[in-house]
Parts: structure tokens; sequence; C-alpha cells
């Protein structure tokens, strides 16, 4: 049988939108995994567009839904359309996107709040008992998402770190090779880009969470 | 001694720039294989703006350097500041941008110019002796790169593979999984997604291609 993942996108690029490296890198592991797999973006401007080569802010507006799926080569869907009784688990890779779009935890910080439609597919997951992946900066998210006294990593950066405490999470530093796994909510995280200094250490992490995730869908 | 490559990318979006999942695996395969990777662009306008998510053009404008940007993480450099005395080899991963930003292909098709600072880059690389890869649309270019006789892939497409024959280069058939080597022209292609029907296959075929580009930089 082989498995449906949902993964969310949250625009195409590290700055203003989803990290490309850790999002196909995901995507491929799937693949490779024989996993099916559909991306998701919400439809929604983005907060603002940065130039990723000078790194300044663009005078420009651009759309999550539109830009991500750029990375899934256009077959992508609107969260609204996540069912999560068609899934058998969910991963979203790290960018500021996630703090940016799929949240306002980039400027909110601690007060922030997760967007709509992503939190209500992330719970809806997380309510079924279906394995979650959250990779890079998304476990940032993981008390809005799971509650309290949910545990996550983000690797070691102290300032994400006290703040995922201080919204009431358990935060566990982790290599860039490995993943946290909090086993009674079947949430599966890893640094990537929060520690990686290469896009092979990045991968590293990521593969090892997207076989954890295809595993704890047989549990 | 860790080898140098240089990786021309033509935007960020398979439908108007670089395709996003044979950049990243190009980029991960190098990193990988311990190769030291610096990515360039030429700094041009996009011929256009393809909405991924709907398949309509869009009334905006957007650079190739700075949208290539976001698949290199910043880390890109416009295409005339690549010297073929720093590298040892150099790839051109694929996507409508080669045929619509790196020459006009797309437009022209048999009579198309490459653009000439990547005309020039490619050039410099074929005449230093150093192994070149070409991947998916990107062999389409071989004739006016390297000059009539010299053999190349894109799959088994049958127009690309007339128009390639009709501008001098020999066009070789080969399964998504397979590479083609012209071995006195140190010039190695594979289809990808001109073929592939999943990312995994895509990345069967390039990861042959960037290990057969890096042998070739010790012979």
């Amino acid at each position: 049988m082989h498995k449906k993942v949902a993964v969310i996108l949250s625009g195409c690029g590290v700055y203003d939108g989803a990290e490309i490296h850790e999002s196909v890198i995901t995507l491929l592991r799937l693949d490779q995994r024989g996993a099916q797999v559909q991306c998701f973006a919400p439809n929604v401007p983005q907060l603002h567009v940065v130039d990723h080569y000078s790194g300044d802010e663009m005078d420009q507006q651009r759309n999550v839904l539109v830009e991500a799926a750029r990375i899934a080569r256009g077959n992508i869907k609107d969260v609204r359309e996540l069912h999560v009784g068609e899934f058998d688990a969910l991963i979203m890779p790290g960018g500021f996107g996630v703090a940016k779009n799929l949240s306002d935890f980039a400027i909110s910080g601690v007060h922030c709040q997760v967007q709509a439609d992503v939190q209500a597919a992330v719970q809806a997951f997380a309510k079924a008992g279906k394995p979650v992946g959250l990779i890079c900066i998304a476990p940032a998210l993981t008390a809005k998402l799971f509650g309290p006294g949910v545990t996550c990593t983000i690797g070691n950066d102290h300032d994400t770190a006290a703040a995922i405490a201080q919204m009431g999470a358990v935060h566990q530093e982790c290599p860039v090779d490995e993943i946290v796994e909090d086993s009674t909510h079947k949430l599966v995280s890893t640094p990537a880009y929060m520690l990686a200094q290469s896009i092979s250490q990045a991968a590293a992490g990521i593969n090892k969470l997207v076989d954890r995730v295809l595993e704890l869908t047989q549990q």
C-alpha cells in the first residue's frame, strides 16, 4: 500500500517562502520511499517579497499558493482542500515563509497565530493520531498546533528555543543530522537549515524525518 | 582535492525558469560527492512570468539572476563573473528558462541564439577541455554551444530531437535513468523531466550525470 502524504508549502524561497532545498529533499525522499505526495499551500498574499540576490525587500505582491506551485510543478492545491481522511501523514518544510505566511511568528513571536486554514489542517492530523513532520523553523509553531507540553526541536538556537518554551512546548536540542520524536503526539522534527552548513547536512536530517514519519503511519 | 563546479540557473520554476527539482538534485549530489559549488545566472529580464498554479502568464516582470537566487539561497553570481580558470566543470539544469531566458529556443527554434554571457561561459569550458553536463531541455543548445557533430540527448521527444539534428548536433535516444556522453567533447546529458514521471526518476539520471561529470574532471 502506498502511503499518502500531504506536504504544506509556504511559498518559494528561503527568505519569504518555503525553503526550496528542504522542500525538494522532502518530496524526493517521499517519492523514493514509494509514498504518494500531494502539495498544499494557503491561498493568501505573502507577507512580503524579498530579492534573494540583494536581500532587499521588493515592491511587489505575490501569492503563497501561486509561488509554492513552482516547487510543486503546478501540482498543488489550496490547503482548504486538505482533508485529513485522504492522507496518512503530513510534513511541513521550513523557510521564513512558515514564520511569515503560515503564521506571524516572524512579527509577533510568542504571541503569534497560525494561519487559520493551516492550523485547521495540522490539528486535524494531530486529532486523528496521524504522524506529522515539522522541519527547520516549522517546529516553532508546535505549541500553537499541538497544545502545551509537546516536544520538538529547532536545533540549538537559543532565542527560538526560548520562544518555543515560553509558548508552552518542550524544546530538545538536536544535531543537524538527527530527529526528535514526541511519540505520544507522533510529532517528528529536525533542524535542517536552522543548523545546516550545506545541503547534504540538511538532507541527512530530513531523510531521517521522512523515513520515521512513514514508519509511524504503520503504528 | 575538492572539485569546483559552476552551475548555471535560468530562473526559478519549470515554466519560466530553472526546473527546481533538477536544480536542487544537482546541488545535492554535487555536495554529497564533496564538490564545491557556485551558482550563476544571467542578469537579464525573464522572457515572461508564468503563474505555476493556473498556468497563465502574469503581468509582472522578474529578473533571471534575482529569481535564480531563490534556488541558491542567495549564494549566486552574475554569469559574467564565471571565469573558467576557477572551475573544473559546468552543469546546466533544465526547465523552460533554458529555452526562454538562456536562449530564445522556445520562440525561434532551430534559429535560436544563446544569451551572450551564457554562450561565452559554456564555450570557455568546451575550449578548455573541461566537462559540461546539460540536463533536460538544455542539450537543445548543444550545436550552438559546441558546434556541429556533437552528440547529446533530450530523451526521445521527436520534435526536439529533430530540431537538435537540424541545428547540427547528433541526437541519441536515452531512457530517463541514463546518460549520454560525447567523450571527445566531455559533454554529458540526461533527459530528466523531458521524460521523468516522478522526481525520483529525474534524480536517477541526474545523479549519474553529476557522478560522470566529476569523473571526467580527472581525465
